[in-house]
């Protein structure tokens, strides 16, 4: 079975010495969060997700979901208990704020525990994940009584949340939405349609869901300008908070799916059901984005959870299995044949993953940081800033996080050879889990075209300036040492690239808007680059300034030079050819007409 | 259910006017490859894949196959009916031995079958393929008792066989295998052992099944030097051809796999069963290698197979499925959405599929054509010059043709959104299916070290000289039309990339082995990319000239023009990129002791 163990060391130096997170001790929320309280949630938080999540994840991926005649569903064994265990730890309030029953803790500590969660057990942890993202909707757009009704029980975990958006005919088209809702008399409304893809849309493990549902209120424009937001209580809650009647929202059906089988995927029918709006009709969709925004970093989260997950045991069987010798000659000649580790081909796979978790974890909480000082940070400007450099990232890190996830776990599954393709090994369902991640929370098509056709653009470009100067910055401060050196000047190059290729945009895109959606892709995959070379820029002077003043753990520390290092020189050349792709524009891509693709 | 209709046209255009397979007629087998006839063969073989063995994958997939307590094995529903069906269509005969009972034809029109069943499903058609490998060493060296005695039942399909080299503890590294071959009083060897991942091992489609199995005679050498090859048949065969008794050979267990559901794949035990040596003792690995070489050229067309098939049905897919609108403005007014067609994200992956499945599949055939210049060419330069060829080029096809088709079922599932990731909409088994093939016969990373720590340096780098010149010749011949021009001198300096890689291995690889082993990946990509670009630049060769001519269809000619340009303009630019990253040698692959892997 394979094994899990939170990567606490790590997530540790990130917060404590990248981000430096007690120095920002004199913003609103940040003044509990002292390294000794954030270093003893990072070593629990990691416990639990490795002794209570991580164990059941294989069984369940076998049992699946089972959904009974009465509309019921059942969630694997052991993930009722276990998801109860994460409610009594109060897993679920680190980042949520005080006055509804969170600890109030940066967002920083928030993504820390959703990583460990998602590497543990994806499927478990979507249940919780998904109830994040309802209770920010609620959060920023809900009115007082609404957040006093549901928040503090979405919070503490004794209720979950859902975000009912896609309907059969209609998934990133949001305008298409035909689910109705009929304002009634007492201030609610009847939604009726059906729903699909509901992730966690009926379950076992608490009494209650508070769906977030998309519908239209008669005469509403047909676009997505048309669309409200609404709470759909599974069941109806009374005014003094108990539970009253069920409402007339129930599971038609469950999906069976390449993976995630821990989690219902649910048809979710929608009879005449009470629900609530949530902010003003046809202002739906700035409601949605609020909860798809905080969903799409939780699932960037996934891509790098499943990297690690899957890194971490090739590491174990690269040691374990033997196979073949050294090139250089027998390394323990006194055994039949070397470890698999010996291999350059096998090490290049290892340090290519090693490089991608340690730096998009390190982007991870970067992101998290932002959420926090665009809320918290003491002047207007930096907290504009902060806004604008996660709206900016938010399909980077989702879109690239998940590519480079879904790549790394295949990439881990090869180190297995024949073993990887066999369940019981368990490397082929971080593969398949691993691949939802690029779909779900808006394709990742879909995450370039955010990036490249709206937050490029959004107020004269101003968020996309803003990093090309932080990382010059970054590359400018960079100092004497010499791997530091090189890692600034591969960067400075690469962002370079990034530089020339949002200049061929601006030259292009406004007359032929086809050659942005052709290279919005490669677009997103370069900015990936550049974002995981500032990380590894900024680790890397870190780690160089620990061992010029013999700090710390000194093997720590070079490892984490010779990785940026080897993120410099392997994964940065990419940028120019992403380039090259970019400028290419849309004319091959858009030429052909549809015959041409018919079976010849 | 996902469909399948065999590119037959596409088929002919290589066939015809890329490889004109008609010139070699003055060759031996090639008499009777007249257009006339290969047309007619691949009109029919592609008709019987995709209407017998395309409509059982997805059943096949769901179902799999079961093992009862006796140790017999049942293939999913319909797969023995398909499979008899194949065997009286004479389908496994087009390119064997006419001696043996087989057509005599090119292994090209071999090729084209093999993809074209591979394509309808992959399972089914690895029963016939792995017997291909089994026939290939009987015939390379058997005697001409065993030739006679199993060949023509092998090459008709009354019997099946199989490959048993893998045991527990020993994939690649065959040096390590256990299983023993005590010799007989009557010349024959008495097989005990246990092997794993036997493909086919056991199954219901056939009477018999010819098992070729690497054991050890005593005392041979502890390393691969000291493998032996047998035949082990289920079955004993009595010399009147009859059937005897069952020997001791069985199905120990199958495996739960990620993929290829339908095809059994089991754990055999060996216990005193009666084998017989194929060649001499000790001399097992070259008759392996036989097998091994046809087998994987079978796997490159596997990844072109999914890679096909999935495109096919995300072609369909696109044009149905409606959602959002055109960047350019609605090209569909009167509809609520327009197709995905319209957006250039998709276009670009249906474009990129496109490119590779077009061009993968005029590299296996000119591959397939190599292996028969080999055996049938006039002069000993040109059968030596292709044997050179095709033995550069087999972990190209094999290694870049697997990754790529990976990649491309896995783009082609994303076009689907969350579609892509349900069960019945099938596109997730094509993703599942295509992951074994860069897995077996020699994962992926082995043959990379096959292409560049043992064919590059074969003979005095004989064969990648020629392979240089072979792409210099092709581009210097370009020609003036516009855009066939263009796509030679992209060609041209992604060769010069290669032609430097090369070189820079040549400067380094000998004082420190693990650079080869660091860059051996990129170099197996990089050469992928020219190898695919070098078909590009003849197949557009061929077009522009029939343009010219204003012979043929137009706007297949002027298609294959767009794809020419669109792989030159967007695939080639990674060639410079890849020749940074083999030079980035093997300092930080190697730098890091095992502990700096440890999770911190």
């Amino acid at each position: 079975m394979p094994t899990y163990k939170a990567p606490t060391g790590d997530t540790r130096f990130i917060v404590n010495e990248v981000l430096r997170l007690e120095s920002y001790g004199n913003l609103p929320g940040f003044e509990s969060a002292t390294q000794d309280m954030t270093d003893a949630i990072i070593e629990e938080g990691g416990r639990f997700a490795s002794e209570v999540f991580a164990p059941i994840n294989q069984a369940g991926d076998e049992q699946g979901c089972t959904r009974h005649p009465d509309g019921s569903v059942t969630t694997p064994d052991g993930f009722k208990e276990a998801y109860a265990k994460y409610r009594e730890g109060g897993w679920g309030t680190l980042s949520a704020p005080v006055e509804f029953g969170g600890q109030g803790l940066p967002h920083v500590m928030g993504f820390v525990m959703e990583e460990y969660l998602a590497t543990a057990n994806h499927a478990l942890a979507m249940y919780p994940g998904l109830a994040n993202g309802a209770v920010s909707a609620i959060l920023a757009k809900g009115s007082p009584e609404q957040r006093e009704k549901y928040l503090p029980k979405m919070i503490s975990g004794e209720w979950l949340g859902t975000m009912n958006l896609t309907e059969p005919h209609c998934g990133t088209d949001l305008g298409l939405i035909r689910t109705r809702a009929e304002p009634q008399a007492d201030g609610s409304y009847a939604i009726t349609g059906t729903k699909i893809f509901i992730s966690a849309g009926e379950n076992d493990l608490v009494d209650n869901i508070i769906h977030l549902v998309l519908a239209k209120t008669p005469g509403a424009p047909e676009s997505s300008k048309g669309i409200s937001l609404f709470i759909v209580p599974k069941v109806l809650v009374n005014d003094d908070g108990s539970l009253g009647e069920r409402n007339a929202v129930s599971c038609g059906s469950i999906e069976h799916k390449m993976g995630i089988h821990g989690n219902a995927t649910c048809v979710m029918n929608y009879d005449d059901a009470k629900g609530w709006i949530v902010g003003e009709e046809c202002k739906g969709l700035a409601a949605m984005f609020i909860m798809m925004n905080a969903a799409r970093l939780g699932v960037g989260i996934q891509g790098l959870a499943q990297a690690e997950v899957a890194y971490q045991n090739a590491v174990i069987y690269a040691q374990e299995r033997r196979q073949g010798r050294a090139l250089t000659g027998p390394a323990e000649p006194q055994q039949k044949a070397d470890p698999l580790f010996v291999h350059p081909d096998v090490r290049r796979m290892l340090m290519d993953a090693k490089a991608f978790t340690e730096g998009m974890r390190a982007l991870c909480l970067w992101g998290a940081l932002q959420v926090d000082l665009s809320h918290k940070a003491a002047s207007e400007e930096e907290r504009q800033m902060a806004d604008d450099l996660i709206s900016l990232m938010t399909p980077v890190i989702k879109g690239y996080g998940t590519d480079m996830g879904y790549y790394t776990a295949t990439n881990m599954q090869q180190i297995y050879g024949g073993h990887g393709y066999i369940r019981e090994w368990g490397m082929e369902q971080f593969v398949r889990d691993s691949r939802i991640a690029m779909i779900y929370e808006g394709a990742n098509g879909v995450q370039a075209m955010d990036l490249c056709g709206r937050k490029l653009a959004m107020n004269g470009g101003r968020a996309i300036q803003a990093f090309f100067k932080l990382v010059d910055d970054e590359c400018a401060d960079a100092g004497a040492n010499e791997t530091v050196a090189l890692v600034a000047e591969r960067l400075a190059k690469a962002n370079g690239e990034l530089k020339a290729a949002t200049m061929w945009f601006m030259q292009h895109a406004m007359a032929d808007r086809n050659s942005l959606g052709a290279g919005a892709y490669a677009y997103m995959t370069l900015m990936g680059i550049v974002s995981l070379g500032l990380m590894w820029l900024k680790i890397a002077r870190v780690a160089a300034a620990k061992l010029a003043a013999g700090e710390g753990d000194k093997a720590f520390h070079e490892a984490k030079l010779v990785t940026a290092k080897h993120f410099a020189l392997r994964s940065t050349p990419q940028a120019g050819a992403l380039r090259r792709e970019i400028e290419a524009g849309g004319e091959t891509v858009m030429a052909l007409p549809v015959e041409a693709f018919a079976t010849a």
